[in-house]
């Protein structure tokens, strides 16, 4: 299965559907179809059976995907069957705020380690969490097998802290600085930004308006 | 232009292109191929080329995109030739992240206020701005033709928050409450999550060491 090229953009979509799905095992729905899914998460659904489809023969016609076995198929396309430790560098409010949201996050990905090299924020607490130095990062790294690295320092930071990640053997970035980072083409990394969420919201403003009586449903691809 | 159906994914990859271009302007740079843009994004050359066809013929072959026609192209396309207001609810950690960015955004988007109900945070400062009640809410989205509302309270509150929102006059949300928000049609909601994009990150570790060696280069769509 995973020998098959899947695009960026349908793996991008299978959180969402993963986040969905567990709201629903919460409330006891056993199954849901892809015009259930389709509705609530603004997608066509006939792109979300194409995007489960990669996966495998889920669906049952009339009947929908059976909820708790979809959530199993989709952890483990993730790799969330098992345990994945990530460092977070940067220690600001976003950080901070990123650290608190591990209590919510009930995946398998576990923020383990913070580090800061602000004198004034080494030794805060931030949940079960105590912000380190960056001198004990590269040890920490390596002695708890921490795979992805966060960054929320500011961009003219990011790369340098993106290099000492890479060179302490972290797999995977996710970037909230606002920079581009450099790094060896095995190392995946994910830019995390707001503002792109933000930017791109702007678009639908003036759409909005302009064809608001027949455009009720946003067009998703 | 704006009246043909332009896909989210499209739309989303836009405030991407800008921020690199940004970047290239800041540094002088005159002229980008699609390649060098694919290399730097991440993204496949065709892919771009096809999304910036949907809004013009903007590149000249052999030559690239001119940078800064490209620059002024995709902030009319988001609206963003003209200053946005936008209100933050939630002064938690992640909302106090959100406003200091204020600060680096240069793009028209501006959050000119900042809502919480916890009486400890209201009259706090943010940078220029103050933490005010929610009973101010509706009348200062109203007062300041505010278009956009950023949700940061817990999951419990989101709804109501929301709702709030709309009933103010919002026209679009961007959500980073961890639930789906219910809203009437016109209603553009983004969900601005850090956990999808740390999720989809996971898919890749594993991914990764199967095939390092022949899969370089990370195939997007």
């Amino acid at each position: 299965m995973k020998s098959e090229k899947i695009s960026e953009a349908v793996v991008r979509r299978l959180p969402v559907y993963l986040r969905y799905l567990n709201d629903l095992n919460k409330r006891e729905v056993a199954t849901v179809s892809s015009q259930e899914l389709g509705l609530k998460l603004d997608l066509n659904p006939a792109q979300i059976r194409k995007d489960l489809a990669y996966f495998g023969d889920f669906g049952r016609k009339g009947i929908g995907y059976d909820v708790s076995y979809l959530i199993e198929k989709i952890r483990h396309i993730l790799n969330l069957d098992q345990q994945i430790n990530a460092v977070l560098v940067g220690a600001g409010n976003l950080g901070q705020a990123l650290s608190n949201y591990n209590y919510y996050l009930r995946e398998n990905i576990k923020i383990v380690a913070v580090f800061d090299e602000n004198p004034k924020k080494i030794g805060k607490r931030i949940n079960t969490l105590t912000v380190q130095p960056m001198e004990e990062m590269t040890d920490t790294i390596k002695k708890h097998n921490i795979r992805i690295g966060i960054i929320t320092v500011p961009a003219v930071e990011a790369q340098n802290v993106a290099d000492q990640l890479i060179g302490a053997g972290i797999e995977a970035i996710l970037n909230f600085a606002p920079t581009i980072l450099k790094a060896p083409a095995n190392i995946r990394i994910h830019a995390a930004d707001f503002t792109t969420d933000l930017l791109s919201l702007a678009y639908y403003l003036d759409n909005g308006k302009e064809g608001s009586t027949d455009d009720g449903e946003q067009d998703n691809e």
